[in-house]
C-alpha cells in the first residue's frame, strides 16, 4: 500500500527550473543588501511562544503555527521582526549600533488557502537599528535598497512611494481630526481602489463622523499630486500650524533630497500623501513599492520607521527603519505575469558530457578541466541509445553537449554542440573552453526579470 | 512588564560575525554542487505526517515535531532525503533522470538538549537519482565532489573512507553470517572504538552468537589494511566464492579506477572495510568523511547507495547515491576547534564613510560610486564624537575608514585608512578604490576553514 505523495497547499514547491531562476532572485537581494553594509543573520524557525508571542494578539495570534513539544509552547516564527527583536535585545551588548542586518528566511501563517496565497513564504527584510537615535539620513537610504535591488532583478516599472506619518499625524490634528486619524487613514489608503467620492462618504459618515469641512480638507491634502517639488513646496502652505507636521516636512524633505545622491531617479520614486501602512508602530517615513504595470498587486515590497523595536523585550529604545520583499509572492506573480526571464540559464549544468567509449576515464578527467575552470558539468554514463541521451540533453536545457569517442580521444580533441544554434565543432580543451566560457558570459548578462 | 528574549535551547543562533563565516561555507557547498550539476532543490519544512512518516518509526518518530493545525496531521521534515522521495514520486513525469539535486535546509529533531547537539540544524545534501537504474560511475563522483567541498572550505586533513554493501553482505554469506549480517555490521562498527578483542568477545557472545572461527575470519576480513591497491588485491582472494561479494568488489575496484580521473588524490580517499553505515538501505558504495587530526569528532558527511528512494510513494524503481553534510554540527565543530579563519573578511562593510559636514550630500555620492564599483559600504550617520564613531568601526571589523570632511571635498579626494596597518591616505576616489579593491582581493583569497 503506497501512500499519496503530495504537497500541503499553501507550500510554495518548486520545479528545477523555476527553483534556479528563485535561486538567482535570493542571490541577488543578498548581493544589492550586502552592498549596503547589511549583515546576514539567521534566527530559528521555532521560537518560545512565549518570547514569540509578547505583543501579538488578534488576526496575527489566530494564524499562528502554535504546538507543544515536550513541555514547551513553540510557535513557528510568522515574521522577521519580532525574531529581530528578540535577537537585538538579547544580544544587545554583543552589537555594534546602528545594526544593520538583512534576513531572508522562511516564515508561516495558517491563512486560508487561495491561490496566491501562501502559508508558508519567504520575506527578505532589512532594518537599521540604532541605539537610542538613528539619523534621518537612514530613512533615505532604505528607498535606494529597493531601487537598487528591483534594478538588479531587472524590474523596470517600478516606483518607491513615500509618505511621512509625523506629517499625516500632524496634519489630523490641524484639521481636528488626531483621534480618529487611525480610522481616517485606513480609510485614505483605499483612495485608489473606491476614488474621492467614496472616501468622502465614508469619512464624513457613521463610522468616522467628520464633518463636510473636515473631509474636504483632508480629500484636499490628499490630493496634492505632481512631482516630489510640487508636493513639498505645496505642502510648505501648511508650514507653522502644527510641530509634528513642520518635523515630519522636514524629513520628507530630507529623505527626497539624499535620495538623488543615493543614485535613485526622480521617476523611480514619488511622495504619495495618501501611503499610511495599516500598521500602528510606524512613526516616521512609510515606503510602499508598486509595479507600474501591475498596481492590481499592492505593494511588493513595505515597510518604515519605527520607534521601538523590542520594547516588549527590553527597556532600551532602539529606533528603527526597515522594508521587507515578500519574496515567495512576488516569485508567484512574476511567473504568472510571464515576466521571468525564459532566456536566463536555467540549466543544472554548462555541459553535459556523453561518453561514447566504455571506459570512462578519458570522459572523466575531460568532465575534471572543464569544472576545475568553473564550468558546471554533468555526466551523463547511462546505458542509453544516443537519441535517449540527447533527450535528455534537450530536457534539462542544457546549453552545450560535449561528445567523446576514440577518435576524439585519439585526436586530443573533443565534440562540442551548441543546443541553441545546433552548431558542432570539433576542437582541443581549451579552444572548447573558451567557446563556451564566451557563450556563458553572454548568456548571464541577462536578469533574472524580464528587462 | 517585559518579556525576557531567549533562544530555545538546542537552536543555534550566531553573532553576525560567526553567521557570515556560515553564510560563506554555504556559498561553497552551493558553488561546488553546481560545479558538479547539481540543481538546487527547496521543498516545504512542514509536510503532511502521513506523507512524511509513511516510513519511519521507531527512534525517528519519537523525535519529530508533530502537531496539529486545523483539521491537519503536520509534521516537520526530520530529514532531506524522505522530502526528496515524495518529491520525485510527485513531480516523476516533470523530471529528467539521472536526476541530480542539491538542497541545503534546516530539519528538525527533538534530540535530548546537549552541547554541541542541535534540534535545527542544516543539512547539505546531494543525490543522483536514476529511473530504473543508475550507472555505478556516479557512486565514484559522490566522494569527488566530497573532497572539492571540503577543500574549497580550506580543509586539508580529512578522508573520505569509502566500502560496498554488497561486499560485506557477500562476505557475511560467505562466512556463513549472513542472517546475522546487521547486528554484525553495528559491532563491526565499533572496532575503531572498543578495539578488536571486545568486537570479537561481542561477535561470540549471547546477542549474535557466531562461532569462533566465523569471528575469527571476520577480524581478519576488517583487518585488512593497506593502500587502497593492497586492500583491493587482499580482496581479491575471495573472489569466486559468492556473486554478490564479486559484484561489490568490481564496484569498489571501479570506484577507486575512477577516482584519479576526478580529481581526487589518493591520501583523500581510503577503501575501509570496516564502514557500514547503520542504515537498512544503503545497498552498494557507502561513504564516511573523517577529519583526521579529530576523529573523535566521528563522520562529518555520510552516505552511500541505495535501490529504490520512494518505494513508499510509487511503484517506480528509483535507485540513487547521495550524501549529506551536517553543516550546523560542522560548523559547531570548527568553531569549538578554532578552526574557522579569523582573517576571512567578515565585516558587514569593506568601507565605513564618516562624513564631516552636516549636509550628507557628499558623502552619501561617495557611496554611491564606491557600491556601483561593486564595494560594500556603510555610511556612518549618527550625531557621536570621532572616539565613537571609531569604536563603532573597531567592533564591526571594517577593513577601511574613508573619512570626508570639507578640506577632501574641495580637493576632490577623500582621506581612506586601512584599520589594520593604521595607514591613511588622502587620495581622489580612482586611487582610493583601487588600493581598497587590492586589499579586499588578498582577504577574498583565505578558506573560511585555517589551511
Amino acid at each position: 500500500m503506497k501512500t499519496q505523495p503530495r504537497t500541503l497547499s499553501g507550500f510554495m514547491e518548486l520545479l528545477p527550473r523555476q527553483q534556479v531562476m528563485m535561486d538567482q532572485m535570493m542571490a541577488v537581494l543578498r548581493e544589492t543588501y550586502s552592498l549596503y553594509g547589511f549583515t546576514p543573520l539567521d534566527t530559528p524557525i521555532i521560537e518560545s511562544s512565549e518570547v514569540l508571542l509578547a505583543k501579538a494578539g488578534g488576526e496575527t495570534e489566530k494564524q499562528i503555527y502554535r504546538f507543544s513539544k515536550g513541555d514547551s509552547d513553540l510557535s513557528l516564527r510568522f515574521d522577521l521582526t519580532v525574531p529581530l527583536a528578540k535577537y537585538v535585545a538579547l544580544h544587545y551588548a554583543d552589537l555594534a549600533f546602528p545594526f544593520r542586518r538583512y534576513q531572508i528566511g522562511k516564515v508561516y501563517r495558517g491563512e486560508r488557502a487561495q491561490r496566491g496565497r501562501f502559508r508558508e513564504f519567504y520575506q527578505a527584510d532589512i532594518d537599521i537599528i540604532g541605539d537610542g537615535k538613528l539619523d534621518i539620513a537612514n530613512e533615505a537610504e532604505i528607498p535606494a535598497v529597493i531601487y537598487k535591488t528591483f534594478t538588479q532583478l531587472g524590474l523596470k516599472r517600478f516606483q518607491v512611494r513615500v509618505n511621512n506619518r509625523k506629517l499625516l499625524n500632524g496634519f489630523y490634528a490641524m484639521v481636528g481630526a488626531a483621534e480618529k486619524a487611525g480610522d481616517v487613514m485606513r480609510t485614505v489608503d483605499k483612495l485608489e481602489k473606491i476614488g474621492p467620492e467614496k472616501v468622502r462618504e465614508l469619512l464624513t459618515g457613521e463610522g468616522i463622523c467628520l464633518e463636510a469641512a473636515q473631509a474636504d480638507e483632508i480629500l484636499r491634502f490628499i490630493g496634492i499630486k505632481g512631482s516630489n517639488g510640487d508636493v513639498l513646496a505645496a505642502l510648505e502652505q501648511y508650514r507653522g500650524r502644527n510641530d509634528l507636521f513642520d518635523a515630519g516636512l522636514d524629513e520628507l524633505g530630507t529623505v527626497t533630497k539624499y535620495l538623488a545622491a543615493f543614485g535613485v531617479p526622480e521617476e523611480y520614486f514619488a511622495v504619495d500623501l495618501t501611503i499610511a501602512r495599516g500598521l500602528d508602530y510606524y512613526t516616521g517615513t512609510v515606503y510602499e513599492t508598486t509595479m507600474l504595470d501591475h498596481p492590481e498587486i499592492g505593494s511588493v515590497c513595505s515597510g518604515g520607521r519605527y520607534d521601538n523595536l523590542a520594547e516588549y523585550y527590553t527597556d532600551k529604545i532602539l529606533p528603527g527603519v526597515g522594508i521587507s520583499i515578500g519574496v515567495t509572492r512576488l516569485f508567484y506573480v512574476l511567473n504568472e505575469q510571464k515576466m521571468l526571464n525564459e532566456a536566463v540559464n536555467a540549466a543544472p549544468a554548462d555541459i553535459l558530457i556523453l561518453p561514447m567509449t566504455a571506459d570512462l576515464g578519458s570522459a572523466i578527467q575531460l568532465a575534471t578541466r572543464f569544472r576545475e575552470a568553473g564550468v558546471r558539468v554533468q555526466l551523463y554514463t547511462e546505458q542509453k541509445k544516443f537519441k535517449g541521451k540527447m533527450n535528455y540533453a534537450d530536457k534539462i536545457g542544457v546549453p552545450y553537449v560535449v561528445f567523446l569517442g576514440e577518435d576524439e580521444i585519439s585526436a586530443g580533441v573533443c565534440s562540442c554542440k551548441d543546443m541553441v544554434t545546433g552548431e558542432q565543432v570539433k576542437a582541443p580543451f581549451e579552444e572548447t573552453l573558451a567557446r563556451v566560457q564566451a557563450g556563458l558570459a553572454l548568456r548571464a548578462a541577462g536578469t533574472v526579470i524580464k528587462g
